[in-house]
């Protein structure tokens, strides 16, 4: 992660080119996200199609990966980026926005290895302060993944302890399940 | 850290010889503290002497640096445990006790390099959901602390931010204020 100490203003910071991997912006300072790896790259991609599998065809809910949402004057990208399906951004004919000016409504982030848990937390609590409902944190290593809901409360869940989904994705899954992707 | 993969129960890990550093009992397992380094042992020790200087003559509180506190079928040993005075367990004598099985009104743990970090907040988590008031898990490579409040509602703090104390210590710290420190 690389943090550049100058101050500057998310609109200066919209207007700079994309690095990659991309770039955030938070409490006036620039951080660039790890590169991605093999366990993060896997559980996100794996996550996207579980959660799009079910939540897709019942036109409920999208999960966006890599996608940069700007709100709360931030610019961040969730690892995973969930939107109820009314809230997807649509141009008037009905196409997709490019750009994001909104919370997503669940917002994934996976750990990397020597990745600031500070940071990517403080992504999730600013999600939730600006109105996202549910919050994942997985720490791969550890088994573990935090739980972030309303008025920031936070839960740790492991083994088969079973995760919050947002209530109209007809999904049931436990800790457990969402690392044994990481065995193939 | 370590982690023996076998489960056994509180009172058996009570019956086991000391480990240096010390070993802390949680949902099964047994974890070994990390090394104690410069910055945690700086921190640590401030923090100690800063909260007693005020909470001692005023006998509203004491903070203990690495105690062991059993409660909610864990041993856990927070980097500091702060107790309201009316609330340290005390021989008939008035003596302080040996073991402390309650929680900590206010649990402080430091992040040390490579330290799991789902791991010392899984404890903080604990000690919340088993009555402390306060928990505060500070970043020192991020100049960040995490606060954790009643029903495990968290809050990030940096710079200026002011750092909530327990309301009977008075005593007014920054998070700038805290990491400041470690320069001496």
């Amino acid at each position: 992660m690389t943090t550049l100490v100058k101050s500057i203003t998310l609109e200066e910071f919209l207007q700079l080119s994309e690095t990659k991997p991309a770039s955030e912006y938070i409490e006036g300072k620039i951080h660039q996200k790890p590169l991605p790896q093999g366990e993060h790259s896997r559980l996100q991609g794996k996550l996207v199609t579980t959660v799009n599998g079910v939540a897709e065809p019942q036109k409920t809910a999208l999960a966006f990966p890599e996608l940069r949402c700007v709100f709360g004057d931030a610019a961040i990208i969730p690892d995973i980026s969930v939107f109820r399906w009314e809230r997807i951004p649509r141009e008037p004919s009905g196409r997709i926005t490019n750009r994001f000016e909104t919370y997503p409504d669940w917002a994934i982030e996976i750990l990397s290895p020597d990745q600031s848990q500070a940071k990517v937390l403080r992504n999730l609590l600013h999600c939730s302060q600006h109105g996202t409902e549910l919050g994942w944190l997985i720490f791969p290593e550890e088994a573990s993944i935090l739980t972030i809901f309303p008025n920031q409360r936070v839960e740790m869940l492991m083994g088969t302890d079973p995760l919050p989904v947002l209530s109209n994705i007809d999904l049931s899954l436990t800790v457990e399940q969402v690392l044994s992707w990481l065995t193939i």
